[in-house]
């Protein structure tokens, strides 16, 4: 059961409304979904989250947004949401996500959840090794002993 | 602290002496990293994984093996499992992961972290138009209205 | 679907009887909740879950019993419990909670989901002049330098 | 070990050095703690992400900053977020927590987790008589027959 | 709302057909769960699974079949997923797990989530005496002062 | 680093002194590990967690302690806590946990947060059949139709 109840367009206020504009503008579609909806009763977040939506997922940056959508679903999977498994699906879908797409997504998704359990139940040291790819590392001198390529790496 | 000591290959017993094999054979190195070496305790738990790994990362598949490594980390930060953060990132990276495109990688599964607990939170419901683009609805009439292109979609 | 029946107080047994009682008791009301009668098919867990909850979330304490009220939905969400957002919202609301407080709240856990991520994503060293702040420092000798007051620190 | 190393004010570009230069004139400090120094790798993460800690967190909302200070260590506790523990517990006590507000803080938190995990369990069914409470009701006809004065409510 | 259409055994793919007949010979039952028709649209994850499960699950093990039904009932109250809680806890009951059981498998689950909070909220330092339990110390010499016998231990 | 200084048996107020006696008397030994040193900044936190701890994992109910152990370890792997993941392991060998026992105990937890995603992911209804199985159904006319017996299930 809801916790708030949706604001409809017709009942919003200016600072609402040019949101729900804008939310329509930039999607091309003439209606808002329920998230928005909601977080309308607080006009400020309303207002932040779409920002925030806009700059992160929006094409122009180095991740393709079907890839964005897929990390969005990955998320939301983990933390068992279920209206953004549906949404996000529903966006993933749009750009292009198929059900072989889907299908092989959950499971990564799934294994991921398992192996992070196995790492943290086995409380497992880092390898030097690993350190090297980061930014922390000043001389990624052993990176150079490595060859990841084509590995299904755990 | 470790909950288990590693399995040196030197010590291990043939069935994980033959895993370890394979994962070298594969990722084409002569090192094993410390996942597998504390796996080694329980072997069939061994051999268990490095197979499900070897299924779901590899190649082949109907996703590139660079967005299942970063579908990996997005499920690893979210469960804060340090060891699987530092693995996947340096597979990531030798896949081809930029700075950029990790720090964007972030940024969608933090925000995808606050808006799950927006929605969890209001306990928003799904709107139906995002039902038919699931399997489980037969006739995705309403599909047919939704323009998602280019949408930065919530 | 629950997984057992719930314990109406014509069937308990004279300890879950004594537990119901006082809960109406103390709550000057007339009627137990779900989660009450819930628990009940296992009484010493009713009663000393009844027993934490009075000792925690009573009055008297260091903290505003509202306050309380607002760290329980915060957790709630996090974890995503629905029982539990909608029992504590009812009882923040019967305590003072305002719409616009909810709104607020939400927004705040929100947004600690969103750069607990980014945290953990990015395994940040903890600075050393916030643990100066902890009990654990015998000598807080940087606090002094410290000035955090009006400060919306992250 | 940190995922990326830290832009350190002499190294950082003109918009980086614009948000921190913000973050030092609103906290009235001469420094910059490590949570925004590892941000700055993916600048208009660091840009977003400092405004809505601005919004949010700030003075003159509805809630008091310290409450949202502690709520923010409520979902960090859950999460298990070491960096956000600690940052948030200092700019807690800097706002007035103490010693007897975090143990009871911690004591909500942990009691709160405990419950959660007990209504999960259970799937206990919400009452009708909390619904009434949310503002998805539009007649909260119960709502008087409620009296949660002084409760200690689960 | 399931994001996939079930897959009956009449529709389905010869390598579908063969998992569903191990499941149904296995289980000696005449009928296939959902989770299984729903996987069933991911052949090679269905495949996998159902061999994991298998594995893991069966008799034959260092642990009772039903103490594995019970962690996993465990694991899957505190990731609060309603399917697995509902069909591992209809396969305990056909081992042999009693009301009396599952009340105190509950109890023991919500107070681990409960001291979780307290530990990590705390951030409180491993005792060097319990790293002696684990494999990683070679030398277990202070184990013999330890006497946990009957302990309660937390 | 911890959030807490830990008090010591010489410095601590006589409640907490009670306390410490009496686990030291539960447990046959003359030391107190961590855990309560910490909570015993807050009496209140340290004497409930104590009852609690003393009712909910000793002797005399319907579970083995050795299996609570391993519940509890099964909970503070997924939740990642790495101080009950090692309190709770030394406590579960004391009691008879083999290396074995661990490895198996592991591999179940993992496997039940990978089913977990999965069930979550795909949003997957309940079986009627296995509703009968609770409590909350009145008549489980259905239960004789199920064959559990020696079932690997999922």
């Amino acid at each position: 059961m809801q916790m708030a109840l949706m604001v409809e367009y017709a009942d919003a206020v200016p600072e609402v409304k040019a949101v729900y504009d804008d939310i329509m503008a930039t999607r091309k579609t003439d209606w808002v979904n329920n998230f928005w909806k909601i977080l309308a009763n607080h006009p400020p977040t309303l207002a932040r989250l779409w920002e925030d939506v806009k700059q992160v997922m929006g094409t122009g940056g180095a991740l393709d947004p079907l890839v964005k959508e897929m990390l969005y679903i990955a998320v939301s999977v983990t933390n068992n949401c279920e209206y953004c498994i549906h949404s996000h699906s529903a966006a993933a879908r749009a750009k292009g996500m198929t059900d072989g797409m889907f299908g092989e997504l959950l499971a990564v998704v799934a294994l991921a959840n398992q192996t992070n359990a196995l790492a943290n139940g086995y409380r497992i040291p880092v390898d030097p090794q690993f350190l090297s790819h980061d930014g922390a590392v000043a001389e990624p001198a052993s990176l150079a002993e490595l060859d990841f390529t084509d590995d299904p790496a755990e």
